[in-house]
C-alpha cells in the first residue's frame, strides 16, 4: 500500500513558507492507518519492550493502537502544564525561543525498555527532550519511531546510535 | 480487573478546589489499558461504524486503538488553529470565556457512521461540539464512549438520546 498517497502538502501551515505534511488523510482510511501500524508493530516485535513513550499529541495516535497490540503500557510526553502529578521537564530550542515538555516521575520503571514514538521526525528537538526525559526517569531506549522523517533537517543524527525507523521519507 | 484502582486523584488541578482525575496510571499499565480497549471494543461491535471520532489529546489515546481494532479510520477534533485544512468549527460555553474545537471539512464522509470518544465526560460542553460538528460534515452519530463520567455534572442529558457508554463513574 503506497502510504504516500495519504499525506497532505498544505502549503504555509503552521506559518508563511513552510510546507506541511498533514497527516489527517492516512488516519482517516482504515486500510491506510491499519496499514502503518502493521509496519511499527513489525519494527516493535522484536525490541522486547515494556512501554511505549508517545509524544503529545499525533504521537499518541500511532503509539496507543501500538501499545494495545503488544499488551504494554503507555506514558505520555506531554507539553509543559498539561500533566496533572509531578513531572521532570526538559526544554529545547526552536528557531525563536525555547519548547518545553514533560512525563510524570513515576510513567517509567527503572531498566524499561521503552519506544519513542512520533508523528514527524523534523530537527529531532522534541525527539531529543523526550529520549533525556526517558533516561532520567531510568529507562532505556531501545528505538525511535516515526510515520514521517523530513531527511534535508537531519533530525536522525541528533538521536544517536539508536534504532531509528521512518515509514514515509521526504 | 478493577480499573477504578487506576485512577489517581490529583488535588488542585488544574486549578485550585478541582479534584483531577489523572488516567495515566491506567494507561501505563499494559493490563488496564488493554482492559479499557476490550471495554470499549465490545461496546462498538454491534455498532457497524464506519469512523471513529477522538477529541484531542487524551481522546487520541483510546479512539486510535479502537479504530485500529475495527479496521476503521479515525477523524480527530482538536482545538482551533491546530488542524492545517479547512475547517469547520463548534463554540461553547466555560465557567469563563468559551472554547472552540475544529474538524477538517473533508474528515467524515456523507452518511457515515460515527463513535464519538473522548477520555471524560465532564459537563458535555466538548462532546456537544464535536456532535455538532459531525452533523455538519453529514456524519451519523452512533455512539459516545468516555473512559470516566462524572455523573454530578449531568453531562450526559446533553447528549440526547444517543447511545453513551462510560467504563468508570464517579
Amino acid at each position: 500500500m503506497d502510504l504516500y498517497s495519504f499525506i497532505r502538502d498544505v502549503p504555509d501551515f503552521p506559518k508563511p513558507g513552510i510546507l506541511f505534511k498533514d497527516i489527517t488523510p492516512l488516519i482517516e482510511s482504515g486500510e491506510a492507518f491499519r496499514a502503518a501500524t502493521n509496519h511499527f508493530h513489525e519494527y516493535a516485535q522484536g525490541l522486547k519492550l515494556d512501554k511505549i513513550v508517545a509524544v503529545e499529541s499525533r504521537g499518541f495516535i500511532f503509539g496507543a493502537p501500538l501499545a494495545d497490540r503488544l499488551g504494554i503500557g503507555i506514558a505520555v510526553a506531554r507539553k509543559k502544564g498539561k500533566l496533572p502529578f509531578k513531572t521532570f521537564s526538559s526544554s529545547y530550542a526552536l528557531e525563536y525561543g525555547t519548547n518545553t515538555i514533560e512525563m510524570h516521575q513515576d510513567s517509567i520503571g527503572s531498566g524499561e525498555r521503552v519506544l519513542i514514538i512520533d508523528d514527524v521526525l523534523a530537527t529531532g528537538g522534541t525527539a531529543n527532550a523526550t529520549a533525556d526525559l526517558v533516561r532520567q526517569l531510568g529507562g532505556d531506549i531501545v528505538g525511535f519511531a516515526f510515520l514521517i522523517e523530513l531527511l534535508f533537517l537531519h533530525g536522525h543524527k541528533q538521536l544517536g546510535e539508536k534504532n531509528v525507523v521512518s515509514l514515509l521519507q521526504y
